[in-house]
């Protein structure tokens, strides 16, 4: 802590990681201390909390239109995607050992795949173009005879793109059941899809069959949810090898005694946000575009990084030439104002973001990088304060700046 | 639910799970809704909960005799299982790859090992005697030059049998420093000792550096703390790869927004452990005692499973008879008393335990096995109780059974 904290603090980092909502917290609480069963035992005890166990996982199915027994629990989204892809690797080993991804993704998946590198699988990272989009062409053009898997994030923590998700998924099922047939034993082709949602659950409208994916990590902490406690929704047929080994918890799924309190809280936090997001996303849609256009027009030389309009409602990133992030974020926190110079998850690194990197930014505008991203709180005064603060900064570091440009 | 549930529920499951302590609820509640920032973000809202999470990792260090860097927090036991066992067996795969356990391994640990069979890895699984003890010199014939880990756990969860972990940890390092060194290169070489420590952490004495390992697991909800929570601890120098890939978190150890409510739940609840436990396990075992006698006195045809002495203090199990322990299980659960037929993360399995064909128990005894484990609030009275319904329950149970003796 760097002394005392100023008041009124202001919280622009939702992306990494929410506030548990009060209502989650007061559905969690029984699950503590009174109903405290381990669900797999057969007694009382654990069918009250198998039972709260089973409503959450019909909660968290609710948002994102799938089947209760699609959804396996896990300890995050980090878990999820790491059980979705070397679940899918390990399993379908046989048919092929190539996996299709993008430049741009979590770590929770790129490096999950750096590991499966060192156990015989190929990977293909897919480039995005100015904006972060992936092209569904380009996926179409590097599925091979070996192809088991492709995975492409919903949208960027980072940047906030919304990739085209529904229209890769027609080219993977069209690629496993049309180009493929003459190699294949039975006439087609299973290539397996999936999409690290963790940063669209919650915040706008997911469903796992209009996207055509096979698998979909969520984690419940990015949704108001508490900590510790995600979700990997798997299509029915789906062919793949547990993560974690042990007990027979999630029907042989995932070992491990299920985190009861934290699963009734993701789904109290699902069936919130299934009510609420649609009226929060179009709030904080319109908090986003004035701080956009605010910073932008307030600060001169700093420019926009992703998608104008495909993006997600509570993200603002933007680069601000001629001084680091850091540096930024450093000077908002002394005021009391929380941002981001991109993944919560990579900070500390010296390396400047692959996602900016690969939307082509030079490493110096990659490291003027910041991210504000909002919340269902976030009010407009705050917004504005923020624009204010940042402006004041931006003047005084750029009239330090060894980087060039001065004011 | 089977109706109404009766009043004064007694639990003897604790080895399934324990009650969190409401000391421990209290501390956690702030960082849900009012401490929630991200503890890798470098805002001030990601540095009081950074604080947090380091607090609680020299609770739990503070518990087991380690430096608090030696601590890596996971989703619980299971995890921690399988980072040890995994995470040893991939980064070590080039000096060998024979790893050594036992017949009586929690699943998180056996399914882990037969895992790494598919991938090329060699699987000693030691036998016990019939109090299901290891014998370290049987741990001393078993190991070859290609062997890299010997994972035994602290005591088992079933029978509640403590086993000579300082004895084997000799054995291990002195294999390691001794018998191998012409084959190796350096000359010495390293073989990793991990002990499943989870159901003696928090109950009895524990000591890393006593016992001589280099690597033990913990859980959480085990020891009055939540679910959803684990560590893992690391020997200084340990050699291993990460098991959940992706950001940095854990000093590039564990990938992962860390869980800091059930972080903080866990330090505390270890902190509380640490002052109260030997006054509980006198108590418990004092009870424990008794029950055992009582049951044995009481019903004819019964016998105790694990050692005599060696065992955990709260753990009471037995065979009896002629019955099935899944029957008894159920009608002690309509008089609501909460007891096991062995791990919870195996119920529902027809198969009869591993652990108790292990100690050479005959399939009929097997299936006759309850194991009841007690609590810090486990009284006097609720013993007593148990053992007067047990007896009507056996005996009802014996004048209906097929399986031969009648009453």
């Amino acid at each position: 802590m760097r002394g005392l904290l100023p008041m009124n603090r202001i919280y622009l980092d939702h992306a990494a990681t929410t506030p548990t909502d009060p209502k989650v917290v007061e559905a969690m609480l029984p699950y503590f201390s009174e109903k405290y069963g381990n669900p797999s035992s057969i007694h009382s005890f654990g069918q009250e909390t198998r039972a709260a166990v089973e409503k959450g996982r019909e909660q968290v199915a609710g948002l994102i239109g799938c089947a209760a027994d699609e959804i396996v629990f896990t300890s995050g989204g980090t878990e999820a995607d790491n059980q979705a892809i070397e679940g899918i690797a390990f399993a379908n080993q046989q048919n092929g050992n190539h996996i299709i991804t993008t430049a741009i993704e979590h770590h929770a998946v790129s490096k999950c795949c750096e590991f499966l590198k060192k156990h015989g699988f190929e990977i293909t990272y897919l480039p995005v173009d100015k904006y972060g989009l992936v092209d569904p062409d380009a996926v179409a053009k590097a599925i091979t005879a070996k192809t088991i898997l492709v995975s492409v994030m919903h949208a960027n923590n980072e940047m906030g793109t919304i990739e085209p998700i529904k229209a890769i998924g027609e080219v993977v099922r069209d690629a496993g059941t049309r180009y493929l047939v003459p190699g294949t034993k039975d006439g087609k082709r299973k290539i397996y899809f999936h999409t690290d949602a963790v940063q669209t659950v919650g915040h706008i409208p997911v469903n796992v069959n209009e996207l055509g994916v096979d698998l979909l990590s969520i984690s419940a902490h990015k949704l108001y949810g508490p900590k510790g406690v995600g979700a990997l929704y798997i299509r029915k047929g789906t062919r793949l090898t547990p993560f974690l080994h042990g007990g027979s918890q999630e029907r042989n799924r995932r070992a491990s005694t299920e985190n009861v309190p934290g699963i009734v809280g993701f789904g109290v936090a699902a069936e919130l946000a299934k009510g609420e997001m649609l009226a929060d996303a179009k709030k904080m849609a319109g908090l986003r575009d004035k701080m956009i256009k605010g910073i932008l027009e307030a600060i001169p030389d700093t420019q926009l990084n992703g998608h104008p309009t495909e993006r997600l409602p509570n993200n603002v990133n933007v680069s601000v030439r001629y001084i680091e992030g850091e540096s930024m974020l450093l000077s908002l926190d002394m005021e009391g104002i929380a941002a981001s110079t991109g993944s919560a998850c990579t900070s500390g690194s010296l390396e400047p973001s692959h996602v900016m990197l690969a939307i082509g930014l030079t490493h110096e505008v990659a490291h003027g990088s910041l991210r504000f991203s909002l919340g269902k709180q976030t009010t407009e005064e705050e917004i504005d304060r923020t624009v204010t603060e940042l402006k004041t900064i931006v003047e005084r570091l750029r009239s330090m700046s060894p980087l060039g440009k001065k004011n």
